[in-house]
């Protein structure tokens, strides 16, 4: 126990500096990857992957120091420390702990392999060649199961990836949550698809116009631009390298608006819950989500539980009359919402509907724990996605580009992430439960231009406690169940095909 | 001397990757510095500031590395060692030599004081009020005071500030140039700025014409895309994160196209120079220029050598009337070269003639090292730059905003640095002169259209051998005559006086 008791200790002292230098070095890689995917001309690949891996060894350097550890040891003694000292202490001392069970060299091997990997998806997405994505991502595969061994966290090398973005999550608990999931939605989709899909007719959907709406968006449900950027990137993401500084992309079709719209509704859930972060423990691990699920209960909580309602579209209707003077005509909230509700299995996850999404997450779930497994080559992975494809939801992609080659999470050595949105769906239609009762129906408040009220909920249940507690109790405390199916699921049924009974 | 010679020794290795690692922290500072002008929302400022300040100390903590040190004393006994890694010793151990007498407090001090001070700056600025940006710079003021006494080169601190950016350079070596300068500019400010100046007429210049204008100038020179941005920013800048992505803004006026032209002509010049750097050494201090005097050659060639010839906006003339058909009419190239040299003392150095150029030059000079000598305080700057803008070229700035706080520099603790222009102007004309005897003329090369071969010139006499030499050497071998006033001097009145005579 330190000489001097609580935050006067010289121990915290060293240890409040150590977790500030540790935020800071992770939000300056957070920005040079931003920067890749946004601005970075194709040139610049080789010498960023070097950039990065640098980075990635220098905050492992950091983090493992082992004055670090000996003061977080000393520190635990410490009856004076207040709550959230002793939370971060817990987070900190966690990362680290994991962290020194992976060499430095394994470290930096893996982040310029993962940044090589995702210049090689983007090349060979582009020109539809799976054989020229293989070579880096076998690499990123067996270099993310070393580190699983060296991890050694759960019953299995999948447990410890898993581990890293939801924590205490398990396969074991997932599979039957997963199962539940898939056995009730499979006739959900076929009730929800068995009518002919409402579609918007053929016009030309500015992409100007569509930033504007972005922007516009943004401003309506709260985000501050003051403190931060919206921009354009192949796959939508956001980031943040600092307080004050939120950022994040949308990707634009010219036929069709509607993708735009959800990719912004849920980038923004994501924007506003790191906007929301409580700033007395700003460079602190408290500074974060518990987890990617919390994260993306967010995220899926505007796309989905408002996104995807009436009441939202007709929020959205002068803004869409004013900036798309040419393609508006003949259009109404009533058919941008069925437009924007169709229920029918299709290629890309990511502009899949909400009914059929969840099942994509299952593919990759099953493929991403064979290949960690060592049950599936990457040769065998296209035809693996697509006879899966085949078997949930009944489609083949027609190229690898629209399947297995789709999203980057793979490429950027993600795996253990794909769970972590069927969580986030759950979570987010339990919060929109709660959030019915207090503000007397969600969809109600979005009619009466209620949005900020929305926002102001979220920022109390959810977004103002950081990281200091765990998801689940979290979650719990926001919206009284524990985690299950039943809200999202009851979600489904009553917006897709509760009129049919 | 170590027991495996030349670059196989472990030695050897360690260097490298000190070097590599050294060179990508400092590339990760330049892309957040560069996001930070062009990009960052406001609120980001103080975030930023952390994350810049942690950057830089861990840059100086790798730097001053124990072991490299003795590394390298140990590899400057191997004679088996090459040229290059000779030179890489040389420059690596210099900045180590002086980084160790800097303690790295110090260090996260003056990054964190100078992104305050820009930010402050930047706000001072838009308000005309210098009262908000005198407290940030006296703060920047005092650290570049303590961090000159602590490195101690030279006869007096302004020397080890001088040194960081010009090699060699000393407060006594510049005083008789530019006393010279002085000398002969008064008679030919005074003759070139006698008749009445050529004016377009007032027109719009819209600014996606002016972006397109500055991508086809690029192109035209041979700047390649592939491996390039090109923004804006309230001040011009270049910059390289690493190998494969060099940077450069400029800034719009619309009722002027030449400001904007002027701007890219000059970063381009930089911009090239940086994509020229010789592969084979990336990632090594000889990826870069021996001192900011050379850079500046480049970006003061073509900027003036090339930008303000006849010949070059003739070769502009049809892009410019293709992008600019309202504009344009009535407006021929011998008008946009006339305009592009009005010789007028005028308040902002950074849009003055290069004729008036140096004087502001001499200025700021005068001022800085009165600043670090202790003679001038910072709340007696305005007064001393209004009083100086009318002593030196006769007129008194109307706000601080076009005066004393028209340039970054000073914020961003870059004291010492104004008198590498005057060098890189002195460079410029004598990398002209030999130029004009490889290629049968400049201006005749221009004419032709033959831009491209002035770039080859340019990469084969200076790009090509990074720092490997000292920029006098570099400078003698590829101009022949040592560094003198004549070649600009003789420049400026064959182009803006010779015609009266």
């Amino acid at each position: 126990m330190p000489g001097v008791p609580g935050r006067t200790s010289p121990e915290w002292h060293l240890v409040d500096e150590w977790m500030g230098t540790l935020a800071d070095l992770g939000g300056a890689a957070g920005l040079l990857g931003w920067d890749r995917e946004t601005l970075m001309p194709p040139q610049g690949a080789e010498g960023r992957a070097r950039v990065l891996g640098t980075l990635a060894a220098m905050r492992h350097r950091e983090l493992v120091r082992e004055d670090a550890g000996e003061a977080i040891a000393a520190l635990r003694e410490d009856g004076h420390l207040d709550d959230d000292a002793r939370a971060m202490l817990r987070l900190a001392g966690r990362e680290r702990d994991r962290a020194l069970r992976v060499p430095e060299a394994l470290v930096r091997e893996l982040s310029e392999a993962c940044s090589r990997c995702v210049s090689a998806w983007a090349e060979a997405r582009a020109a539809d060649d799976f054989g020229a994505y293989a070579g880096p991502l076998r690499t990123v595969v067996a270099l993310k199961r070393r580190e699983a061994e060296a991890i050694g966290v759960g019953d299995e090398p999948y447990d410890a990836l898993l581990d890293e973005f939801e924590p205490d999550a398990r396969v074991a608990d997932l599979e039957p949550i997963f199962a539940e999931l898939r056995e009730r939605l499979t006739p959900l989709v076929q009730e929800a698809s068995a009518h002919e899909p409402a579609h918007l007719p053929p016009r030309e959907w500015a992409e100007d116009g569509q930033m504007a709406l972005a922007h516009e968006i943004g401003h309506l449900v709260g985000f501050d631009e003051s403190a931060g950027v919206i921009a354009r990137s192949a796959h939508p993401f956001t980031g943040s390298p600092h307080r004050g500084d939120v950022r994040f992309t949308t990707r634009l079709a010219t036929d069709n608006p509607i993708g735009n719209i959800s990719a912004v509704m849920h980038e923004l859930g994501h924007a506003l819950y790191e906007q929301g972060f409580p700033g007395e423990v700003v460079r602190t691990p408290l500074y974060d989500a518990p987890s990617l699920g919390a994260h993306e209960s967010q995220s899926r909580f505007w796309e989905n539980q408002i996104g995807r309602t009436q009441a939202f579209w007709e929020v959205l209707e002068p803004a869409m009359r004013r900036l798309f003077p040419r393609a508006m005509p003949g259009i109404d909230p009533s058919l941008l919402h069925r437009a924007a509700r169709v229920v029918r299995p299709s290629l890309i996850r990511v502009e899949a509907d909400e009914v059929t999404y969840n099942l994509h997450i299952v593919l990759r779930f099953e493929l991403e724990l064979a290949l960690i497994r060592g049950d599936l080559d990457v040769d065998e992975l296209p035809g693996a996605f697509s006879d899966g494809m085949e078997r949930l939801l009944g489609i083949r992609p027609p190229t690898d580009a629209d399947g297995v080659m789709q999203d980057i999470h793979w490429a950027d050595g993600l795996v253990g992430y794909f769970p972590t949105y069927t969580l986030g769906n759950l979570y987010a239609a339990q919060l929109a439960e709660a959030a019915d009762l207090e503000l007397g129906g969600v969809e109600h408040a979005v009619a009466e231009g209620r949005l900020l009220e929305i926002l102001a909920f979220m920022r109390e249940r959810v977004h103002r406690h950081g990281a200091r507690m765990p998801t689940r109790e979290l979650m719990r405390r926001a919206t009284g169940p524990e985690l299950s199916a039943d809200a999202l699921v009851a979600h489904l049924e009553r917006a897709y095909v509760a009129h049919h009974h």
